[in-house]
């Protein structure tokens, strides 16, 4: 008897046993009981939504996918406090939504699914199509995705990044390159792969033979944080329930921490190679920031640089004046110490756009070469993804 | 200057930035604006709960440190839509709750901290004190999480696990024992590090000295299952938003797995020790009863074993007869073969109780030698992971 005649056979026999352990599963827990379906996606990819809201006048859905994602769209009442909404096909890509239930905030209960974006959770949904395939878990070989603490002295901190190994390194003994990759303000060490699904990116690209394996460490760049919210030590005595803010974004001591304490860490302690050629850094946004000014301050150390929907050219630490001719002199340095790639990508949309216009007016004039990718869109993970899914095949090759 | 310093001039200059900056964070994403503060924990572990809900006419707290969860408590009107409830203080514990708004589940959109048992999400809630010590993020030196993917040729599968390896594997060279440790039905391989703080517990008996470093291979226990919910592969295409029920239970398929491939997988790829004496198994419920069936079928395996909250002494497997003479014979073998522990844990109000002193007797007839704990409370993760740091102390000793 093959293996699945075997699970029909079982789940025959699981009804039987179903009287015993259904309490056991619901009622042990204080669970209460499934009632709809949501959301049901539907061979065409439009979606539908349910929601039980016995005594509501207006309920109203929010989707990533909306123009008026804040102002909503308005779920139908059907019969017995039953409020539904049928969407239009939506194009494939990973989306969040919630409802509001006369004005109260309401994840799908339905749906197990839930994807945080900095202190604000939503419910996740992934639409079958070209660009899930490239997001998704599929039935390729995975890498491992660890959760690793490392001493930061630079910092006075413990703190936790994420580290994906490629499929193989577990059972091989060959050396690997990395990448570096860097969230944005209001993100932490959990953002590339739970809102930008890194991991999947990197198993689905591999897998096509289309991008090196290769390690891609992911890490806070908040320099007061030892990791995102509620991991960090001592979290409940500090009664404390808030997001990352934008603060991280001019602290160069992240900047700093990333070279003298991370990257040391990583090279000891993983089956790594130790040299620019084999290292790369990428960052969308904050971490654009983090990025540029990592490279100019360290123009030995990455010969692969990616720049997602960040400009500031002439930033300097610690709020220090903005020092162009500083940062001029670095970026002449950087262009003679032998860059493979340096990448630019920006969103049509994205409100740093004529940021990155002046960005790459200053590049030019200093003769520093660059690949420019413009999206559509603005300022989101969708197009961060996107970026990922295209930088990572251009490194170490 | 040192980093507190630095820090603190970072702050003052960041205010200026946040004009620029915080449509970045915020609007970018399309995130609405925090309006309140909830739960706010107040110093003697009271904790007060706030939701707006401007046309509500009943809402509703329901947390799991209450008696009448499903019931819940009624949070009072105040001023503007705001209601509030703050409770008496909490025993130290680690939380879930929701808010019902005219009878719609709620999560706390203030509250960042999400935690999924089975398909239901709560919002999470740590209060400080004895237990939390015991389960949070402490300040001492932490094991890497690693979500790992392995071959299953027993279930024609590639599945995944978690796997934790203590602090200092990743630096040092010397091998270390293994507990393999079993969720309950309608939990998956994500249940024992989210819901169980397993992790957490062996860091800080780790670090007391209380428990000896060792892996902790935390399986999906389902054997038609890959992955948890949203994370095997195709999941979007398979349109299936549904959790584990309890049909695992009765597969064997998933126990042969586990000495077939689970085992040697780990055995080869991390630095362990290879012999009985160095193997735990430990499970709670559905996974206590999957521990008993794998060390009645392989008495050569483990030298420790722990069964929380589940009896049922001679089920056998694919839903043949209740075999009970076959069980006897190997719970004999068991009995010759060098145990060091059997440890069995259940709470005075499990419905499994009347189960676990049947357990028991049948165990007293064979005289197999057991540690019993009946601790107070049912079938539930504070009991878990309760059981979890009185059980860790005592492997591999």
């Amino acid at each position: 008897m093959n293996i699945r005649l075997q699970i029909n056979a079982i789940k025959i026999l699981s009804v039987i046993l179903l009287v015993y352990f259904i309490p056991v599963t619901l009622l042990s827990q204080n669970r209460p009981v499934r009632q709809l379906i949501s959301p049901e996606i539907h061979n065409d990819n439009s979606v539908t939504f349910r929601i039980l809201a016995p005594s509501a006048k207006l309920v109203k859905l929010h989707g990533s996918w909306m123009q008026n994602f804040l102002e909503g769209d308005i779920v139908t009442p059907k019969d017995s406090g039953l409020f539904e909404l049928t969407t239009t096909p939506l194009p494939s890509e990973y989306y969040s939504y919630f409802f509001t239930v006369d004005g109260v905030r309401v994840l799908d209960s339905e749906n197990p699914l839930i994807v945080r974006d900095g202190i604000f959770n939503g419910s996740a949904l992934m639409i079958p199509g070209e660009k899930s395939d490239l997001y998704s878990v599929n039935d390729v070989p995975h890498g491992i995705v660890q959760k690793v603490w490392y001493p930061s002295p630079t910092l006075e901190l413990n703190r936790r990044m994420y580290v994906y190994t490629p499929p193989g390194y577990l059972e091989s003994d060959i050396k690997y390159p990395v990448l570096y990759l860097l969230h944005g303000a209001g993100g932490d060490e959990e953002a590339w792969t739970t809102l930008g699904k890194a991991n999947n990116i990197l198993d689905n690209l591999i897998a096509a033979g289309k991008a090196k394996p290769m390690l891609v460490v992911m890490t806070n760049g908040v320099p007061t944080d030892a990791a995102t919210v509620g991991e960090a030590p001592n979290f409940e005595k500090k009664n404390e329930f808030k997001g990352s803010g934008p603060g991280g974004m001019i602290s160069a001591k992240f900047e700093e921490s990333l070279v003298n304490d991370v990257i040391p860490f990583i090279e000891k302690n993983y089956r790594v190679y130790k040299d620019k050629d084999h290292r790369a850094i990428a960052g969308l946004s904050m971490g654009g920031f983090h990025t540029q000014n990592i490279v100019c301050a360290n123009p030995d150390k990455f010969s692969y640089i990616g720049v997602m929907s960040m400009g500031k050219f002439d930033i300097s630490k610690y709020g220090e004046k903005n020092n162009t001719e500083l940062r001029k002199a670095q970026v002449n340095t950087l262009k003679n110490s032998g860059v493979k790639l340096f990448w630019i990508g920006c969103g049509k949309k994205d409100f740093f756009y004529d940021n990155v216009v002046a960005l790459r007016k200053s590049y030019d004039e200093l003769g520093l070469k660059y690949i420019y990718r413009e999206s559509e869109g603005g300022h989101s993970w969708e197009n961060w993804r996107l970026y990922l899914s295209e930088l990572a095949p251009l490194l170490f090759k």
